[in-house]
């Protein structure tokens, strides 16, 4: 009951925005009474925070099942297609619609910036392993950093409008830049 | 009294988000009658998307100046740096609630979508003239779109928590990476 909570929340967020989402839409939708969801969740902010920190890590797990598949030829490339996933997810977008609220909101930034905080130092560990790349070598720390910045501004671009046909000619460049600038061990 | 509310809406914006400005409040903070505010801006999407594209431009204005005293030596980082500076810059926080906001309202998309198409090509093109850079040789077309993606992504990252710090190293590394990678004249 919990999962299909967390699971219309975001569903929410992702269609209807940060305003648009309420706990009785999201009881409604979760087909949970209100007592129940009051129970589990008992603010909007606990649902969201909870819903968006959820599925962001089984949004992880799979990532993971995709990268047990990856290629020894032009790896790079396809360890960003499986990063860049992350950021045009419709978990993204429903991450977007909370840290954006919270940006204006000093008791919701109190729990999102936490979350965002795992969730980036998780990431960046992750983006380590797939490339196999040592942070402690020359700037491979910054060019990792960078690479995410990279994929969260394409991710925020691709809110507005599709344009994975763009994002994927920037990713081709970007990974034999990568190539170039990563010290291997 | 045009400007007074477009000043007054991007500061509502970035204090109290998409939500909070109504016109009601924008109208009051600009000190300008409600009917005189209906006559420069019928709806509050009119105001906003106004708001926000002449701001922008105005934003570009300060750039050029400050582009004017562009030093010799460390020229790239200089550059990133006036660039860096407009996405984490009030104006492109009230750009991000309308953003944001346009992505489940396909009304507002629908002028929204253009105004960010138009400052997208500008700033993509400012960019290429700050760096001296033609984008037809080499693959600098696409380093400068991954340029411009990754201050999205600093400038989205920017929004919750000031991390000026970790900016600062990233584009001190992406600075670097320009300079090998750009093919100049």
């Amino acid at each position: 009951m919990r999962l299909r909570l967390m699971e219309a929340t975001v569903d929410c967020l992702v269609e209807l925005g940060w305003s648009g989402t309420t706990t009785t839409v999201v009881s409604k939708r979760a087909g949970v009474s209100r007592g129940a969801q009051l129970h589990h969740f008992p603010t909007k902010q606990d649902l969201v925070v909870a819903a968006v920190g959820h599925l962001t890590e089984r949004r992880r797990d799979d990532m993971r099942q995709a990268a047990a598949d990856l290629p020894e030829a032009g790896r790079t490339r396809a360890v960003l297609e499986i990063l860049s996933a992350q950021f045009v997810s419709p978990v993204f977008f429903a991450a977007l619609e909370l840290w954006v609220a919270a940006r204006t909101d000093a008791e919701l930034r109190e729990s999102v910036a936490p979350l965002e905080r795992r969730v980036g130092r998780e990431t960046h560990a992750y983006a380590l392993e797939l490339l196999g790349v040592d942070e402690s070598r020359g700037h491979n720390r910054e060019v990792i950093q960078a690479t995410l910045d990279l994929l969260r501004g394409l991710g925020l671009a691709a809110s507005l409008s599709d344009d994975a046909k763009r994002r994927s000619v920037v990713l081709d460049s970007w990974a034999i830049i990568l190539d170039q600038q990563l010290e291997l061990a």
